[in-house]
C-alpha cells in the first residue's frame, strides 16, 4: 500500500527533530519534505546527526504551495503567530494540518488574543479541534486542523479532568499546579537562559501565575469536565533535556475515599494505551516516560484527608508535542492510533 | 590568640566534608579531630581529594572521650538515633555540641518519637535549643546543645514565619509546600536511589505528605509565629548535587497589599546577613546560593489576589546543614556570627 | 508464525533492563522469562517503571533448568565468573546463549585467566564465538555460545581494525586510546563511586593502562587485522548515563592520503547498517547515538601528517551491550540482522 | 591601610563574574568599577544574583579613560582583538593590566598573527609577560602588562614543563594531549552549541589538532623547558559547568624510573601553593578543584614502561582564568601571592 505523504514545516527546532525521529519509525507514512528558513539546502543529517542514514532529506524553504504539493498532511512546528497564516494556506490547499503552536488551540478567540495577539483567521480557529485524544477523541478523525495541545496543559489536563468531575472542591478554591519542565521546552532558539551553564546545576521558578499555558488549561478543563476551575500554574525549569512532572494540589471540600479517585481515573483511562495509572504507593518519575508517548499518573491523599495530590509525568517532546501530534495524525488519517508510537522509554 | 578547638564526629558524609570545607576557612577555630568508624586511620585527603593540603588530619574512631579531650565544641554529624547518646556523653564531658541530626531538634518529645524512635535523653532534649539564628538567635549563645535545623525546614520556616504572623489564612486552610532538593540531601550512603543513573535525567516526588521534616516545620513555625499551621509538605528529588528550592502556596483569606508582605519580610530580615530578600519580579534560583550560607527569598501574588506564593533557595549543605552549624557555633562561642561564612556563591 | 522464546538471566541491572526494552519491540521473539536472585517475584514494572504495560513478567529465580524449559535462546547478563557455569548448563541443555559477561570473549584462555580468574569450562570457551558481527559475522549464525563484546572494545575495535590493516604504524609504536564512558557502564550495583554526587559535575580517569578491556581489544584486533598491536587504553568516567566516545591516536610511520583512510573505512563498513561513517569534517557526538545501535566513526589527520586520530561513539548499553546482543541473536536465529534494532537515537 | 583600587573591563561574561566573586573576598583590593557595553547601568546583582549584597556596583560603559581614573590595576576580560587597543590605552594611562584574552600571551608576533589577526601593538606585545607564576614568577612583579594564560595551556604546561626537561622523548615524537573542558570555557555568548540541550547528556571532540591554544602551549613549553615539542592537542566538550582535565601521553625513548618523574615534579612544584602533586595511585578528578585555584597533577607509567601519562585538573574559570589573574595581580602589586585565593574546592 502506498504510504501517506507527510511534511513538517519548521523542522529545525527540537519539536521538528522529534517529529522526524518518530515519523522515521512510522510504517504507514512517508516524510517527503521538511522546511527551515534558516537552513535551506542543508541536509537534515548535518544539523541533526542523530538522524544520519535515517532522514535523507535536506531542509527546504517554508513555501507553503511547494510543501502542499508534496504532502497530504502537514505538521506546522512554527512559533505562534507565524503559524496562523501558514496553517490557513495549507487548509485552503486542502491539506490536513496538525499545528504544534498555540495558534489553533483556543476555542475562545478573545482569550487567545488576550494572551497572544490578534487572530487573523477566526473562522479557521473556530473550526479547529483541540487534539487531546484521550479526552476529545471523537472530534479528531474528521478535523482538518488540529491544534496540538501545549506540553504543560497535556500534563495537567489528563490527570485533572476526570477528578474535577467528582466535585471534590469548592468552586472558589484554587487548584495549585506546581510543574517542572526540562530545558527542551524552551526550544532551540538562542536565549541566555537556555545556555548550558545557566540551566545546569540550577533550578528556578518562572512566570509564576503568569504563563500562557494557564488559560489553555482552564479552558480545556472546562470543556472536559463541565466545571469552571480556579487554577494557579507555576512552572519551574529543570536541569534535564526532556520531561515535565506536574504536582497538582486540590484542597478537598468533602470526604473522599481513594476508591472514588481510582474509579474516576480508571473509568477515564483504563483502556487508554498512552495513559499509565500507577498502583497505589507509586509516584511518577521522569525517566519512566523519556522518549515515549506515555503519560504516567499517580496520586496521594494527604493523611488528614483534606488534600489530594495528583502527579503526572510526560516527555514534553513526545506526549507533550511530537508524539501527540502523530497520535492526532493517526486519528485524522484513519490509522490505528498507536502506530509508530510504541517506542519504549529510555531509562536510564 | 589561641584558636578554639573543634571536632567533627561522623565526618565522612557530605555534611562532614562540608563542615571541614567551611571550618578550614574559619580564622578563629582549629579543627583538631574528625572521626569515621569506617575509615579509621585514613587521611581525610584520601577520601576527599578536594581537601588535600587543607585538612591534614586522618579519621579517628568515634570514641567520645578521646574526642572530648581534643575539642571545646563538637559537631555531631551522625544519623539520627546514633546521635542521641553521643551528644549526651559530650554534654556530660562539658563540651558544647552542635548536633546535625534530628535528635535534638524537637521540643515535643512525643512528636519526635512518633516520627523517629524513643528518645533516651529527654532532659537533654528539653534543654537543647533549635539553632535557626534568624528566628531564635537569643537562645543560642547560652545553649550547650544546639539541634541544627533540617535542610527542608530551614528553607520553609525562614520565608513562612514572618508571613504567618500576618494572619492571612484561615486556621483550617492547608499551606502547600512543594520543595525540590539536590541529591546530596540523601547523604553519602549506598542506596540504589542515589546512584547517578537513577538521579540524572530524572525528577520525582517522594514521601509526599509523609516526610519527617513536616512535623519539624509545623512545630517551629508555631514557636516562631504563635500560629498553628496546617501544612502539606511534598519533597522532590532534583538532578543537582546541592540546593533546595521551596515553593510555598498560601490561599489567602483576606485582601493583602504587597507592601504588607514586603514589610513583614523586611521587618524580619532586613538586617540579616544571610537572608537576601529579592526585589519584586525576581525569583530565587539555586545557583545564586550554591556554596554559600544565603537563603534567598522572593514572592509572587497571584493575579486574583487569592494566593500568595513564597519561594526560597538555599544550599542544603550550607545554610541547610554545615553553614548553619558554623553560624550556631559562632554564636555559642561568642564569635561574630558571619565569621568564616562569607564565601560567595559559585555560579556558574 | 510462532515467535521464538527468549529469556534473560540476570535482568535487574542496566544491561538487563536495556535487553527488555529492545526485546519488547522485537517482532519475532517473545520474552518468556527474566531472572533476578534479589528480586524474585517482583514485577518487572515495579523495579523498572519505564517498562510498565510493556513487560508484564515478574522476576524468577536464576534456576537454569526452569529457564531452559521456557526459552530457545538465553541472554546471560551476569557478572563475570558467575556466568561461566550458567552458560555451560544452558549449553548442555541445548540452548543457544548470548553471554554479556567477559567469560566467553577470549580465545586465549591464559590471557583470560591472567586478567580474570581460572576458567572452568575451557572447551566451551574454545567453541564460543566473539560476537562482533561487522568483523566476524560469518562465525555467528552457527555459534551456540556467543561472547558479546565489551563496551569499550566495541568502540575501539570497529574504527581501528580496518585502519590497522593499512600498516600505517611501526610494530613497536603504541596506539593511544583515550576513552570516555557514561556511568551506566559501571552497572547498577552499589558502589560509592557510582553515587550521583560523585559522578555529577565530575570527570576523571581510572584504571589507566590497567583495564580488563585492554587485552580484549588487543586480542580481537589481532584476529581482525592480523597485526599485533601495542595499545594503551585509558578510560575516563563521564557525567552522562549512556555513551562511550573513544579518541584513538595513531603515530604514523609513513605518508598517508586521507583517501586511503576513507577507502579502508568504506571498504569495511560501507554496507553496514549499524556503522555510520561521518563525512570529512564531522566528528562523532554521544547524543547522536543515544538509545540506538549505531557506531559513528570519524577521523582527523593531524596537520603535520604524522598522526591520525580516529573517533567513535556508541551507546554503551546498546551497541556496547544489549543491542549488539540482539544483533547476535538475530544472526543465530536466522532473523534479519537489523530486526528490532532500528530505533532512532534520542536527541536531545 | 587603603585598599588598592581595581576594575574589570568586560565583566558580564563567565570570566567577569568569576573575577568579581574572587575579588569580593580579597582583603587588600577594592573593586571600584566593572564594565559591560551591553548592560550599562544594570546593577551587577541583577545580572548575577549570586553576587547580590556582595558586589553593589552597576555596569559602566567600556570607556577606558573613565575606568583608568577609578583604578590602579585593570583586568581586561574582552574577546581577543578587542583587547589589543584597550590594553594599550590603559597602559598609556599608566595602569597595570592583566589581560585575560589571547592578545598579550604570545612572544612570537607572527605566530600570534597566524592564529588570530594582525597585532596592532607589537611593542607592547613584546613587553608583556606571560602570567604563569609557577614557571615564570620572577618576570611578573615588574610587569606592566600580563597576558593571562589560556585555560587549556595552563592545564597542559604545568604538568608537562618539568617532565620535558628530563629528555624522555625523541624530538620528532608527538605528545598527545587529550583534553576535556566544561561548558563555561565557551563563554556566555549565544551559540547554538552552548545550549543546555546540546551539551547535556552529550560529549564530543572539537577542533582536533586545530585549536588556538596549541601554539600557545608549544611556545611556552619551549620557553619553560628549552625543548622544541611536537604536540597534538585535541579538546573535547564535557557536560559540566567548570573544569578541565587533560590527559597527556608521552611515548618514551628511554627507561625512566618513576622516582625520576616524582623528583622532577616535586622539584618544580614541591613548594607551590597552587599545584598539588597527587600520591602514586591517585589520579586527578574535576570536583577536587572546582571553585579553587589548584592544579592537581598525577601520573601513570604504562606497564611496558614505554609510555608516561600525565593527568591534570584545574577549574577553567579559576586557575584557568580569573584565579590565575588575581594571582598575577597579587604579584604585580606586591601582595602575598595566595591572598584571596585560598577558597576550598566545592565538592560535591
Amino acid at each position: 500500500m502506498a504510504k501517506i505523504r507527510v511534511a513538517v514545516i519548521g523542522a529545525s527546532g527540537y519539536t521538528g527533530v522529534e517529529l522526524m525521529r518518530i515519523l522515521a519509525g512510522h510504517p504507514e507514512v512517508e516524510l517527503t519534505a521538511v522546511t527551515s528558513r534558516q537552513h535551506v539546502g542543508v541536509p537534515v543529517a548535518e544539523l541533526f546527526p542523530s538522524l544520519r542514514d535515517i532522514v535523507k532529506l535536506s531542509f527546504m524553504d517554508n513555501r507553503v504551495t511547494e510543501i502542499a504539493a508534496l504532502a497530504d498532511l502537514v505538521f506546522t512546528a512554527l512559533p505562534h503567530k507565524a503559524a496562523i497564516e501558514v496553517v490557513a494556506k495549507l487548509h485552503e490547499a486542502g491539506k490536513k494540518v496538525v499545528d504544534l503552536s498555540a495558534d489553533y488551540r483556543f476555542s475562545d478567540q478573545k482569550l487567545y488574543e488576550s494572551w497572544y495577539q490578534p487572530h487573523t483567521e477566526p473562522e479557521l480557529l473556530a473550526e479547529a479541534v483541540y487534539g487531546l485524544p484521550e479526552l476529545f477523541r471523537s472530534e479528531i478523525p474528521s478535523a482538518r486542523v488540529v491544534g496540538n495541545p501545549g506540553c504543560y496543559p497535556t500534563s495537567v489536563i489528563l490527570p485533572l479532568a476526570p477528578i474535577l468531575s467528582l466535585d471534590l472542591i469548592e468552586s472558589d478554591t484554587t487548584i495549585i499546579v506546581d510543574a517542572k519542565s526540562g530545558a527542551s521546552g524552551a526550544g532551540r532558539s538562542l536565549n541566555l537562559g537556555s545556555l548550558y551553564c545557566e540551566v545546569s546545576d540550577n533550578f528556578k521558578p518562572y512566570k509564576a501565575g503568569n504563563h500562557r499555558h494557564q488559560p489553555e488549561m482552564i479552558e480545556q478543563l472546562k470543556r472536559a469536565s463541565g466545571r469552571v476551575t480556579k487554577l494557579l500554574f507555576v512552572p519551574h525549569l529543570l536541569p534535564v533535556n526532556r520531561g515535565i512532572l506536574s504536582s497538582i494540589y486540590l484542597p478537598l471540600s468533602r470526604d473522599v475515599a481513594t476508591a472514588e479517585i481510582e474509579e474516576a481515573l480508571y473509568g477515564a483511562y483504563g483502556n487508554e494505551t498512552f495513559v499509565r495509572l500507577l498502583p497505589a504507593g507509586s509516584l511518577p518519575t521522569l525517566n519512566a516516560v523519556r522518549g515515549s508517548n506515555y503519560c504516567d499518573i499517580g496520586y496521594v491523599m494527604a493523611s488528614d484527608q483534606r488534600s489530594l495530590i495528583l502527579f503526572s509525568a510526560i516527555d514534553n517532546l513526545v506526549k507533550g508535542a511530537a508524539g501527540q501530534a502523530v497520535q492526532n495524525m493517526n486519528l485524522m488519517l484513519g490509522i490505528a492510533e498507536e502506530t509508530g508510537l510504541m517506542t519504549v522509554s529510555l531509562a536510564p
